[in-house]
């Protein structure tokens, strides 16, 4: 199909909104009607954002995550057969239409897939503006990366999930966050009055995108320039530890622990800890807020492979050539899951029998995958029972995930079934 | 001495100055009044300059230069007698002070340092903010970068230096460029309405800056907002070729002209015929305008080591491992500079005898030295005759070079008296 319906809004297909069949930023200058600004803020709007989840940097400032001096990991390359077996696999989606897998990438608006089966690259595609050496928006993989590290932080007892927010953050006292604990933060489990609605540019989640940087301020906005100056007013409203409600700046909350402890900022911990230890091909890089601070919640961009690397080591108990970068009993925790129940009672239509553990997501499914979701497409999806990992970046018209979980959850375990022969 | 004093003003010297020890940035957040904001407008400012010329992608959008997939050269390291030979050469200033080079990189503001003998690091030293693996502005090296790759594509004729500018970029016709010539450009010799005085905010060049998004724009700026945009309203002044008077804007037409010709963006200019091909460590980044558009003129950042290798290329007469990346023709043409004469008339008083010759400076000293030269202290000397590079990032809170030639350039002809065992 050519066009898409979502909201009761019709939508060209990812190759009909292919940016630069569009011409969108193509030229010097590009067209008027085709250039994409910050400041104008729609660049995350359709069909801009097509272009522009590849190309963060040159909108916005960012922090380097160094991937250091060392090689990359060789993941090898998809023989043409294997690529064509998976192109041609079939699935129903969930309401029911009958897709090949090639045809659910421009449905799902995919810029750049890999699947790793077994640690070695069977499937890697790129659409539209992304290349292979071109870091694009995680938005909110950037938790499971954040959380990951501060759960390893947890192992080593350099920080508590049991301690209250402000044993660590003093000046946090008298937020919402008072008598919320890590553990809070990690299982999304704070009660704090602030919506994390997408689709209305009024509501709470972007005025943190503006403290974050990540959106432009109108001149004359007096709300908080950055991240520490948004999170310190955040009020309380029900109760820590009793529901799953889930919010991005719990994750904001979370980073400046862990850097104000470590005394590192989260592009430093990230380089330190994961890129310049997993093989990664690329320095990854992080939005910053107008102070330099890293927008922990949703602001990493990172390669489709090294994203997939990052899966990788997830799926090996977080080994790598018999370094152990993160604890197994990091993994296996993550691995595990949360409360289903608590999960079951936010509401997610699509999501039964799912739970959330220090900032993943749990499957509970058949080959019991854990993954990584992220606005607008973004999916880290990792299935130690398929031996596989999928890293999918997507430049989806709509945010919620819900809008592609239809085509995408029904093909991963089709591929999954696919890659382990039933 | 701990202070220095330029234009009647006692500056604090490069120890004093540290950044870290002054705990600009330090902390999250930092305190209040060791906050560098870029809408602030003061990052180029002393000392807050300090910090930010090693963090200016902190600070605005930027563009990465790819090093692509390939292993870093090695330059080797410098002994530690290596070393402190150098720190204990002796030299004179201009102005007569008696120095060690140890005490220079004090007085000349230096945040890292590299120096090449015969190709291999024989010194290297970082201060303050700046470490091996950050890039650090460059400022108007970029010019000697991006005429570098200029002259090359005209040397296989995809550009001609003859031809005006309008040839190329039509829209140019009505501006101070509709009968300029690239040559012009090249070798700064357009008559244009437009001032490169940098000690005054309220001059051409600082609405140069703005439309190029390297400063901040003030609310209600009706002002051109992107580098195109800006450089079709100059208007001509005087003649063209008669006259060198340095002006970035010249460099933007031809980075615009090389983008249009190419249809590559300057970043993927730079990457393919440099970056990618010399080895280098880290990828590099430009600064963009709210279009996208690389600010060729002024926001490259590279590495100190990565400048050191660039330069290092010349000195080798474009040539790497046996393959000739740069001809050797558009090397002799700039080694072999251009008329002393017309850079006499522009009256810079320590540089008589120099000559400019695509957007390098030729010295014709005792050792052939050639340099790119930018603002706050950024140089890039190459000495064939000492078969020496010196690579120089500073933080000089003097924009102008004639605040550190009287070390700078005795230091570094006794340097390549050293290293030649005269």
């Amino acid at each position: 199909m050519s066009t898409l319906r979502f909201d009761d809004i019709y939508f060209p297909d990812g190759i009909a909104s292919d940016p630069g069949t569009l011409g969108w930023m193509q030229g010097s200058p590009p067209p008027v009607d085709r250039r994409i600004r910050f400041q104008d803020g729609r660049f995350l709007g359709f069909p801009q954002i097509r272009w522009a989840l590849s190309h963060l940097r040159e909108l916005l400032p960012t922090a380097s995550v160094s991937r250091g001096s060392g090689a990359a990991s060789d993941l090898g390359t998809a023989a043409d057969t294997r690529l064509a077996e998976i192109d041609q696999l079939r699935f129903d989606s969930l309401d029911g239409r009958s897709y090949h897998w090639a045809q659910s990438l421009a449905d799902t608006y995919t810029d750049g897939i890999i699947v790793l089966h077994r640690g070695r690259v069977v499937y890697e595609r790129y659409v539209g503006a992304l290349k292979p050496q071109l870091p694009h928006a995680c938005f909110s993989i950037t938790k499971s990366y954040a959380a990951t590290v501060a759960a390893t932080l947890m192992y080593e007892g350099v920080l508590e999930d049991s301690r209250a927010v402000p044993y660590y953050l003093p000046e946090m006292a008298g937020s919402a966050y008072g008598d919320a604990t890590l553990r809070d933060l990690l299982d999304m489990q704070v009660g704090v009055a602030h919506s994390e609605v997408y689709s209305d540019p009024s509501t709470q989640f972007w005025a943190y995108a503006r403290a974050a940087g990540f959106c432009p301020r109108a001149p004359g906005d007096s709300g908080p320039d950055g991240l520490h100056e948004f999170l310190v007013r955040l009020r309380k409203e029900g109760t820590h530890g009793q529901a799953f409600t889930y919010k991005s700046v719990n994750t904001e909350v979370l980073c400046w622990a862990m850097q104000r402890v470590t005394g590192l900022p989260l592009p430093e911990l990230l380089s330190q800890r994961l890129w310049s230890q997993l093989g990664c091909e690329e320095d990854g890089y992080i939005s910053v807020d107008s102070l330099g601070v890293a927008m922990g919640g949703a602001g990493l961009a990172a390669t489709v492979r090294d994203l997939a690397r990052f899966g990788e080591l997830l799926r090996c108990d977080g080994a790598r050539e018999r370094r152990q970068l993160i604890p197994a009993a990091v993994v296996d925790d993550i691995r595990g899951g949360g409360d289903v129940a608590k999960l079951a009672k936010a509401g997610y239509a699509l999501l039964t029998g799912y739970s959330y553990r220090n900032m993943w997501w749990v499957t509970h499914n058949e080959h019991a995958a854990f993954e990584g979701r992220g606005i607008h497409g973004q999916r880290l999806y990792i299935a130690p029972l398929a031996q596989m990992v999928v890293a999918r970046f997507a430049s989806h018209p709509i945010a919620r995930s819900a809008a592609n979980d239809p085509i995408t959850m029904p093909a991963l375990i089709a591929l999954g079934r696919l890659l382990e022969g039933r």
